[in-house]
């Protein structure tokens, strides 16, 4: 525990430190142009994910690359090229994801993981878990046990609307799962035989007076990464895992990197993304809990103008004589981080970045592009969960056998 | 969490300090005569069984009373008045009890909670849960996972073998029911979003360097206390609790009545055992690591005679003449001391005092009363237990409807 593992959560927690605050529970930067990826890489110990290795997962997966790699959103990785290694020999590996259900509805940062996890199943055809950490959330937040469960409920109707194959993907939700195999808190306990407060006190900043459900948790969200979890997918192999998820999840697989050998466990590979930034700048991440500060899968066209109108920050300038003279800053400009994001074609996104930067584009014209966008985006995602019935539920978050 | 809890392992792992070690993992005493026991009701905060009580269970279960109440080797408790309330009323509770299952043999010691336990089912014929704690085993022993619940197994054989009725008792493994209901871990989860790592370091004495599994660990054994971890016995009811424990047990329970409020849930009752000496005296509690210090369930006849013979601590004198003149010390004397546990008969076990402490019984003919009944209660064990089967034990363990 003592190479992998940085001291991040305790720097992250003084005020008065230079660097960005990058952990489970709090982002944030003080830069305009929002979080030093760079820097994090460094902090963290993982890899850049360089045009080496863009070309490499290209010329392996045979298969035109997400541009969440290409644009730089996802942009590092621990032991990526291992599991292009099994891919290529033709082994097995498999993908685990995960979501604290802590509001009813999703905001579209949140789908940024699921879309590319998609994208990685649709690629290298693996099974899938995602885990719902209801208990997390129960423990963290101040929210009832029951409502914590509902929201696990709500919450895979979202997951399941992102188009996941319904025969190689298992959602469960902390709290059911943990009663229905006897494998997920076999491999808890052997997590939390190995792993001590002072561990956790360094990698997440716990302190002795947090509650022992919070020291104990990083080993249930560590636990999927072990294949014995899920006997029922894997049988007696050992078998790999990928992870892709947002950076701020990093410390919790540093620390079952560090365990994993200790089990007779594979290291689990990662694919970190950066944050899609709240509307009003690039100096926070979107917030469930300020309704302005992001775009919500429940909202209406109407709803999506209004906030896109109003809070998305501006990187134009004050007049319109002003910015046809000194054009726009696409690195501030969220609209155009938005359409980074979700605008799929590089060959739009490009002629609107040159349009914008040079003054050709107005702020209301790339408002305009976005919210286009995102309305239809956020109207065929409304259309499709709308569809997920309890039974679909119900099967995706049953253990079975997967592919 | 501030009245009700003492400081007790902080204490007892000072190794200066006056008083008796006991704690959960710890228990042992500098006094030939072993623990005070006395002083440890005043140090826990617990309540003597005086003749008063003893009178009222008397008149309330108009039943004859158990001769480890009369003998004052259950001789604390907290809250059993309001249990005996209960059973005035006709009101339900349950029994909960259980076992860390150590080693593949029990020695005699480990049996009298079980028997006391049996004789508050045949009394109250009310429910019982009985809990092996595999995980906590293999949490604090240089054990493997798959033999802790091996172990589960074997001590379940002898726990059903003590001949608990089979249509009001539920044995469960940690490790085997957390997967089989999820009210088991949604109550541990609960109680864990309740207690602070400062407050189990008061209680029980962790520290930094433990592994955040024993932190986390005594939610486990709390658990159990709430009548809706078993739904399938209470249904939606709250059904309060009654412990019958040795006393070092008793910081879980603290800790639980401590918590159970706040939860909505009944606080559990109590009633203390105190510990069988080992054969080598007083000074010390049975060890399963020691076959020399104790009387297993499965020594031969010619092993309980050896080893009483030979290493059962002897009240009595150095020679029979100033035997006869002086008499023997049954305070000291472990030959004793097992016949107040486990001879039936107050008039035998007067006659046998009396004339032990005149010195008109030498210690040879104490042990061989000792070692005729050790023998044929070790038989009779053997026997019963022989006769539990596999599938004996999958009954018992199964989640169901109770009486």
């Amino acid at each position: 525990m003592t190479t992998d593992l940085g001291n991040l959560s305790l720097e992250s927690k003084d005020d008065n430190c230079e660097d960005d605050v990058v952990d489970p529970w709090n982002v944030c930067s003080k830069s305009k142009t929002g979080i030093d990826y760079d820097k994090l890489i460094s902090r963290f110990g993982s890899s850049k994910i360089d045009k080496k290795l863009i070309s490499r997962i290209q010329s392996v997966t045979k298969k035109p690359i997400h541009h969440f790699i290409t644009r730089g959103i996802f942009f590092s990785h621990r032991d990526l090229h291992s599991i292009l290694d099994l891919y290529e020999k033709g082994k097995p590996f498999y993908l685990y994801t995960g979501r604290g259900p802590s509001s009813t509805s999703l905001h579209i940062g949140h789908l940024v993981p699921f879309i590319f996890t998609k994208w990685l199943q649709d690629v290298f055809n693996v099974p899938l878990v995602i885990q719902l950490t209801d208990d997390e959330k129960y423990l963290w937040k101040d929210l009832k046990l029951e409502e914590a469960k509902k929201l696990s409920i709500e919450n895979a109707k979202d997951i399941i609307a992102c188009g996941f194959d319904r025969k190689n993907t298992f959602i469960f939700s902390d709290f059911q799962f943990m009663g229905e195999s006897p494998s997920f808190y076999a491999n808890v306990v052997r997590i939390q035989k190995s792993v001590t407060f002072n561990q956790v006190k360094g990698i997440f900043g716990f302190g002795d007076s947090d509650v022992i459900g919070k020291i104990a948790f990083p080993a249930v969200q560590a636990a999927p990464c072990m294949s014995s979890t899920f006997p029922f997918i894997f049988g007696e192999n050992k078998v790999p895992c990928l992870i892709p998820c947002a950076i701020d999840q990093d410390p919790y697989f540093r620390m079952t990197r560090d365990v994993a050998p200790k089990l007779g466990c594979h290291k689990p590979a990662l694919i970190h993304s950066s944050f899609l930034p709240s509307l009003q700048g690039s100096d926070s991440k979107m917030s469930a809990s300020d309704l302005n500060s992001a775009i919500y899968l429940t909202d209406t066209p109407k709803q999506i103008k209004n906030k896109i109108n109003k809070y998305a920050f501006s990187g134009g300038q004050v007049t319109v004589e002003e910015h046809r003279l000194k054009g726009g800053d696409c690195s501030v400009d969220i609209s155009y981080q938005y359409l980074k994001h979700f605008l799929e074609s590089d060959e739009d996104l490009n002629k609107i970045e040159r349009n914008y930067t040079s003054g050709k584009m107005l702020t209301g014209e790339l408002k305009k592009i976005l919210i286009d966008l995102m309305t239809s985006m956020i109207q065929e995602h409304q259309s499709n969960r709308s569809k997920i019935t309890n039974e679909d539920v119900k099967e995706f978050m049953t253990p079975r056998k997967l592919l």
